[in-house]
């Protein structure tokens, strides 16, 4: 046989051989960026912890949009997002929260925290906003872990005491109520996954 | 040349191909997994929508066990972990549903329905119960909705002849709360992504 004749056998095996490889390419390309892309959801609900201790670095808008809207998402009795947030950076005000939780006092050392907040004129199925705001708080939760921020929810309600000191903190109006103080950063401690799976926590049909 | 001779060029090609096969079945597999497998967490918040219409497959046990062990990672009050879950097959029970709260009727129509339950007697910071099992109930809900399965909340708490009719139903003790009943199957509706974010809701510092 001479060589550069193309046979029939050699035309197939070529043939095949296009169609292979840009396969191959492709299928190199999405594992690649599965491995440095987008965090899938299991992973992300199984591998986050809370996060408490955070560098000094900044987190970006783009970041911390993504987080909001990542709340915004979540489901809500009668779809009425009653959700209200206020973002906070300034130190002084930061460094305040440890006076009103002193489980948060941490606060001061991060870079940022979001006031999740629960609006009342904003309810159209009544006694729902304390779920509605925890559905988003969750959102956000996740959505700062998959960004590979740490984040941490610190809670308010119903504490009066806590609700009085961060409505006053805001200066939040009285329809306002604050749900949850979560605070975030980059993460300067990291935590191994936790395994909370109880098989013996679920029933079938009755109790 | 002759046929079923493997020539130099030929054996070249059939190397290359040895080579390249495995590549591109992997690459193959990699990406059918990545459009109906794991799905990534921007990706699963932004596409969830409430689903109330089902076909008539059942849903299997490794995926109910996947959305249960995600619920149960969420964070709670002092990691409190409060829920119960009843996990409702059976269609007799099922069928009451609508009897309890009319708004979820069509639970009859669904091959499964969870109730998400808060147990008193777990609460370690009190108070915190409703927020710990909403936390839980979210993870749930995207968990179903990143597996391909369609879900929705259907409210419980706070409405004193909702908690009353299923804790009838379940036959629940004094000292668990149920939550909210998640409806779970196949879906046989798909509703569009809906944007909710709104830059309004956030305030800088302070209200």
């Amino acid at each position: 046989m001479e060589r550069g004749v193309i046979t029939s056998t050699r035309r197939k095996l070529l043939a095949l051989l296009a169609l292979l490889a840009p396969a191959a390419l492709l299928g190199r390309t999405a594992q690649a960026k599965d491995a440095a892309g987008p965090m899938d959801l299991f992973t992300a609900i199984k591998t986050r912890r809370s996060v408490r201790k955070y560098t000094a670095d900044p987190v970006s808008d783009a970041d911390l949009r993504q987080i909001l809207a990542c709340g915004m998402q979540a489901p809500s009795a009668c779809n009425e997002q009653p959700w209200r947030f206020v973002v906070i950076r300034d130190k002084a005000i930061l460094a305040k929260v440890g006076d009103i939780n002193p489980y948060a006092g941490f606060a001061k050392s991060a870079p940022l925290a979001v006031l999740v907040c629960g609006d009342k004129t904003l309810e159209k199925c009544e006694g729902y906003w304390v779920q509605d705001c925890s559905n988003c708080a969750m959102n956000m939760l996740l959505a700062a872990h998959a960004l590979g921020l740490g984040a941490v929810w610190t809670g308010i309600h119903p504490l009066p005491e806590r609700e009085q000191g961060f409505r006053a903190l805001c200066g939040l109006p009285p329809e306002v109520n604050p749900l949850a103080l979560l605070v975030l950063g980059h993460p300067a401690e990291h935590h191994q996954p936790e395994d909370r799976f109880k098989p013996d926590r679920i029933s079938q049909n009755r109790w």
